[in-house]
């Protein structure tokens, strides 16, 4: 399988590079770069020497490396993947966008939130979060890879809204990132001495990802889901933890809400149920497409709160990506991702 | 003033050092330390060498230390100051405990989320969260200095409560501290290589500042309110962000939010309000006794979220202990602590 | 006194404003910001609100500025006082110099490591490290003040120069900074996910600091003393350690060795000797003026080892600029300076 | 081949377990801990949750284990490997061990420096530096593992003494490591709090990595090489950068000092040599085997000093085990090693 990055120097662009490396089945042939056309990888990114040293090509060129792919990755900001899909219209090639372009079943939605016209509405498409889409990944041409956010939010919470266990209305996530969710472009707040030592909320309200946990959760409940999302940034590299809040149902059972959590992921590989009483940690899962999960009811309150851990790079980004490729190209799930956590 | 420590080798008892240090009224004259009697306290923290060679003493002696002294900080875990304040009996001194003996007016209370019966609970006392006990303070012998996610806490939302602006049942606190909050003691889960890059929740649900923060919020609301609260760990030395959820109570307008935090905060030095979509960050309020505050207004889930910051070691222990110190002792409040964040 | 800081905006002129709020004798009148003038430094700086909420003056109008202040803090980049020392002339003004301009005796050797022309060769001036220059800062109008890792590699080795213990040109130093060193614009190799859990060289053979630890160190020794200077950039944010190799004179003893900071140090009350076989920490001096200093003599080599621990921003920079203010002005050099080190 | 783990609690352990389980000819088929006997390994290393879910055994089984496995790694501190190879006598296993048991020619050595006499003194060993002893690790049973310190001195240094490039007696080496070389074991030095945004040295003199780089670079330099070696403890968690400094015999010119790299190096896959003037980080080897090395040439002090980078878990420890497997089993060294450093 040959397989080509579009927009290689970004740190999903870069991950897909260290993770591709290790996949049985593809090779990476093409890696653009707007900002370093005609610089080796290598020499943007050193820890890559003597293992990529690709040129960096234009993203002008993307018609010929999408002709010379098998699946092409698409690591850009929203807006890009659409016009990208349209120049390599009629080419038998997989595209898996890890921006937003094709995430929404409603391109209204889309417009609304990122504020940018859709021009691709009708694309056949699939939502990539692989555990709950799956079906879908596997016979369509164009997958929207989900967010990181979104990928802990929803695998937190889709077991009890598709169990109908709690208020489709009583939704609160409380999440937080490492610095690399806000990536590669230095910045004065991500600036080291800024951040090391801080912590600090952002984007409250207003968050895209806020849509795209909706959209999914309201399929898996069968009825609308509102969500208030609020994200947060720790001074560490990597790692998404989602602490989600959540009135459950009158009547409903810690025993219902263990049994809703098996029933959906007992035979999910890249889920790790920690069950009732625990707490996932990012280190846990760090380099890895692990989504770590654990809930917490409390009685006096009546409220449940479930904990779910990934690497926003991996299981985020990259890695699902990945495993949408498996998916999409008919391969065991899990090829190239049997990774371990490093640790410590 | 003679101010005397007991239990100056935990984090807040050091704190309490550098802080006292620069009161212009106050010296210290006793340090205690069970593991360390008879060490100077520059061996067991080097940074204080030449500026504090006092030898630790033993808690044994403590009636003696309180008849030496003006006003006694008791930075000890729960159980201690109770009897503490026992041997003591009679002397004309000031009490101020960092820890949970004299935080609550109903012992039973205490007792059921601490585990421990109470020795002393007909004590006259006060809680020591300055900005909404001050008169209590100022005429109480005793003070249960207010724990640090509870201080967080409690100011982020007490303009909301008291004004009955948001409804009693509806709160949810998702907080963040660093690492000194877990103390000095070295532990697996806090050794450098574990948690570094490392990021994770603990004690959901029942964690022992949950019935501190009603108890405040319940007085302020003059009804019952309840909490969620959960806690998490980052990857710092020192700070909290509480980051605090509520369903305002139907017609309240964002500028009736405004208005209640203007309301009871507009004089206050210590508190800053950062005003409607900011949002506060731990490193600026570092190494002192200020307070950050900020909110924001979802019309679309009806929710209001209120984030505030704090340096635990500050605001959250040492600083408002000298705090309550001042008040007790009929000082101006700021003295003392008229500091300047250290940036960055 | 009045106090003014050319370049408020930098790491430098920051804590310059964090040390001037404490001290009793100086207030501090005008701030500069060539790219935020207008702004208020809280805008900037979130930490200061409530604090200093001074409006940023342009540098053109650094004559007016002279004439209404005491004291001029210059905390620009080299190139910059000399031009402000002339706008300033005829003036009745100290000026304290924090970049490299007036650190020279000969300033052909600033003129060969920096690449600049000197505009003021003849001015009176004193090199800014307090402890070796305090008489030569108490009788000048303009202080070239010691960068931060001179005054970290100066402190610890002359009092082995000085004493004729070690040979001139066998002196190797291995120095760590934390990242603010490296200044407050943002970069992409101090970008906050690319330095975390890093560590590097830089700047081997060539950087500036090299030919200002010469100087001082042949003064100290009355001889030409060559130095190999190695910086190194740590994930921290503030500190300094010095690690210094040298060959002692034959015969030299570990007791002439230990006699000679005695000799030099004894009285310093910035100057911590934690004495031999110690270890210095960056975390010891966070936030104050302390230099920490501590020596280890290995017998199979022949080698002597002397680490200093300095807070680049304080005795690096803003807290010896007081420091140096205090002398020129008469006061006691610790006035304002009086810091406990902030830990954890 | 069946590999078994004495020690798997450890981090050099646990690394272990991370690389053999993407080894395509290993299989980890016995983890011993002595202080978790009975646990499973993803109890005390959560991490692992369902990649490795071995019951730890105790060390009184070694002999058993021994007989089961192909090949035993030994990660326990020295003294113990002595043990296990007299408990493992006449199987046919191959051992390595990565504490010092048999890293020394001269166990006199290894006895002044450790405290400890040498129970096996007469063993046939292979010193474990896999690029500089390839041909004695392809015919021995034991390996002493190189350190971790050692590994990214010797590499560094090993070009210039070989090549006669540097005087003996002139070698300097100033290293630094994360904390995961300090071990698992929680220490008041190492307490998260206290060792965030810190840094210092320790082992000045006296650490026993020094007799280690002594033997290996007076071998390669046929004559009696002595080295000044000081650690540092940078907070990080993984990462050795080594800074070498030595002087060069007279007349050595730069274009010689690139040529013994070059002719040492060129074909070493592990090695990458970034060249005269660059600046290897710990971040772009993390997770690797690689050892990235580069060099500075000082005409004006007549120094060289060489910069080496290793992640110290594993081409300073597990990575250099597995490829001293590959090479005493006859693979191809970089089997399951080709790792790509993992980012930011």
């Amino acid at each position: 399988m040959r397989a080509s990055i579009i927009g290689a120097t970004g740190y999903a662009g870069e991950e897909l590079i260290r993770l591709l490396h290790r996949h049985p089945a593809a090779e990476i042939v093409h890696m653009t770069s707007e900002r370093h056309t005609g610089d080796h990888i290598s020499e943007y990114y050193p820890h890559l020497m003597n293992i990529y040293e690709n040129e960096l090509e234009s993203i002008e060129r993307v018609r010929e490396i999408a002709a010379d792919s098998d699946v092409l990755f698409i690591a850009l900001p929203h807006g890009h993947a659409m016009k990208i899909v349209q120049a390599a219209a009629g080419l038998p090639i997989r595209i898996i966008d890890l921006g937003a372009d094709y995430r929404f079943d409603d391109t209204t939605v889309y417009e609304a939130w990122y504020g940018t016209a859709h021009a691709d509405p009708e694309a056949e498409r699939a939502y990539g979060l692989s555990e709950l889409y799956r079906s879908d990944i596997a016979h369509t041409r164009i997958v929207g890879n989900a967010g990181c956010y979104t990928t802990a939010s929803i695998l937190a919470l889709a077991p009890l809204v598709k169990a109908h266990l709690i208020l489709a209305d009583s939704i609160i996530i409380d999440a937080v990132s490492g610095v690399s969710g806000a990536g590669r472009t230095p910045k004065e707040s991500t600036h080291f001495p800024e951040f090391y030592d801080n912590f600090t909320a952002y984007g409250a309200v207003r968050h895209r990802h806020t849509p795209e946990i909706e959209q999914a959760l309201s399929v898996q409940a069968g009825e609308d889901v509102t969500v208030s999302f609020t994200p947060h940034l720790a001074p560490i590299s990597r790692g998404i933890l989602a602490t989600c809040y959540a009135a459950p149902v009158a009547g409903v059972t810690e025993e219902q809400i263990d049994a809703a959590f098996e029933a959906l992921y007992a035979d999910e590989y890249f889920i790790r149920l920690r069950g009732r009483g625990a707490y996932p940690a990012v280190k846990y899962v760090r380099g890895t497409n692990y989504c770590d999960i654990a809930w917490h009811y409390d009685p006096r309150t009546r409220r449940v709160i479930v904990l779910s851990a990934i690497d926003n790079l991996v299981k985020g980004a990259a890695g699902q990506a990945i495993q949408n490729m498996n998916i999409i190209m008919g391969l065991d799930e899990r090829t190239g991702l049997d990774l371990v956590p490093m640790y410590p």
